[in-house]
């Protein structure tokens, strides 16, 4: 049984999605649409490239859509959108806003008898899953994600905006201490600026007050303030040289206590260490995809997390094998 | 809702289950059922104990029994046994015959109607869950489990049946140097010696021939042969001073490739470190218990493994507090 994919959106994510595909025997790339003009898209394995407008034609060709785009304004319209037409995965990341972005796309993968999961990739994703793994496996305890090292494509992007950057790229960085004190299982209290710093490699414009500049990162609300930051320019050339890829990677842990008097302590930690971040989102959301078609077999719809599939149903192994071979 | 557990056999794990069970406020501890006279067992919370052979009039009053019993011997028989009266959830590790425990435990609880989960804990268990997500989340890799360091009871008790050996205790310790190589993503190939090393602490009779001994271990067959195995004999005095803790743990790895060209590494690192093995393994018990319950309450019937459950079956949060929280 081969399960026909298509890819919505061909940004980074769109072409992890992609490579990833080929990595998976039981899964078929249909089609990738796109919004820009398909005539100026090349894709990377030879896929073909249809029009976005196009897509609500391949309705019995595909079985499931990976709805690859930005979580600030292109997913909260386009997973609705799709989840008439198809069933569908998206990674919406936009913590703050899941259940409003769950309750829009329930109600129209429900109208519609499609499974829409959403939120998912390594966090949210794998990362939630072990939270949530933490929490019920070690009920009285503390739970600490870091993220880093690795390339932080919002913080980038809101340094791009200052006026005479001509280029940013930050790195996020998680404070070695701190993840040793909690690897210990000292459950230490830790603020934001404990946990995480932040590196900036800017380029500027010639002339520009390099000075104001870096007041105008570090004190920047949300993004910079409350954290470490430390900022270096430098040229374009050594930007595209040094600072093109997008690793990324992090660690989710739990530390708890068992016994009758609570004095023994047991501590899970998971990690990520990721040479291409869009390259492992993409290869995550097609084991997703395969979940998501589980699920349509079954005859489910509406729609779901990470959290409410099986294991099993990512895995193009049979229960059997699965038991056999793994557990 | 409260979810009425029973614990089936008194022994590290049994305790285990025990104490987690008061850090799960929607369970409730039935009673203990024990194979020895009950008067001669007193639990550690205040728990009754009853006669094993009691068990079957607890019928309506237990929603799911977790059969606390060795692989060897125990569970092989009372799991299918006792899932023709209950729901019920065990720990059997034996790895090789978990086919053969499924299909018999998968006919007395379908044939009764029950929910049985076998193979609970951390390995078969957690373990056995991340190396599934490894596999579909990086399906072109290579996946190692690492043990240790810990206590392994099977190691052990095969020192403790050498004649003129009084008591011991191995710990399986992994091979740091190899642990590196995984951890930086250069997918060794490792053999059994290059993976585990253990450390055997032995108390003899007094006037024994230790250089005996000490071959007898180092040679033996499934258990030491092809290991790196260091005797060390010592009283026991110091044995119940310094090796009466369960302490364990251990990592499981998988490093994939992604990309056009298969360029790119990523790593998913899992590790647990454990002071008290039953406990920790207790408290995945309870939240297992959970997740039979669900899966009883969903009408279903037969035998499951961690593959089968939701991570969500787990919590005793619901769905959208799950997503707003955890996700």
């Amino acid at each position: 049984m081969i399960i026909r994919v298509g890819i919505f959106g061909y940004g980074n994510l769109g072409k992890g999605v992609e490579c990833a595909l080929r990595q998976n025997a039981d899964m078929e790339l249909v089609g990738i649409f796109t919004r820009r003009d398909p005539k100026t898209v090349q894709s990377m394995t030879g896929a073909p490239v249809y029009p976005a407008s196009e897509a609500e034609a391949f309705r019995d060709r595909i079985d499931v859509m990976i709805v690859c785009g930005g979580s600030a304004t292109d997913l909260p319209v386009l997973t609705g959108k799709l989840a008439s037409v198809f069933s569908v995965v998206d990674s919406f990341d936009t913590h703050d806003d899941i259940p409003e972005h769950f309750a829009a796309v329930d109600a129209s993968a429900k109208e519609a008898g499609h499974v829409a999961l959403i939120s998912g990739g390594w966090d949210p994703g794998i990362f939630s899953i072990m939270r949530l793994y933490g929490e019920v496996f070690l009920p009285d305890g503390q739970t600490d994600t870091f993220w880093g090292p690795g390339v932080s494509q919002g913080h980038s992007d809101a340094v791009r905006r200052i006026p005479g950057v001509l280029d940013a790229r930050q790195y996020t960085l998680p404070v070695d201490a701190s993840v040793r004190q909690v690897r210990e299982g000292r459950m230490p209290e830790l603020t934001p600026r404990l946990k995480h710093r932040r590196l900036c490699y800017v380029v500027a414009e010639e002339g520009a007050d390099l000075e104001k500049i870096r007041t105008q990162i570090v004190t920047m609300p949300h993004y910079f303030e409350g954290y470490d930051t430390q900022v270096v320019f430098i040229s374009q050339e050594e930007m595209n040289r040094e600072h093109s890829r997008l690793p990324h990677g992090g660690f989710v842990f739990r530390t708890g206590r068992t016994g009758l008097r609570f004095t023994q302590r047991e501590t899970m930690e998971f990690g990520l260490h990721l040479d291409s971040n869009p390259e492992f989102t993409g290869s995550v959301l097609c084991a997703l995809a395969r979940g998501v078609y589980r699920l349509v077999q079954r005859g489910e719809s509406g729609c779901r997390t990470v959290f409410d599939l099986p294991p099993a149903y990512l895995s193009p192994l049979s229960d059997a094998e699965l038991r056999a071979k793994l557990l």
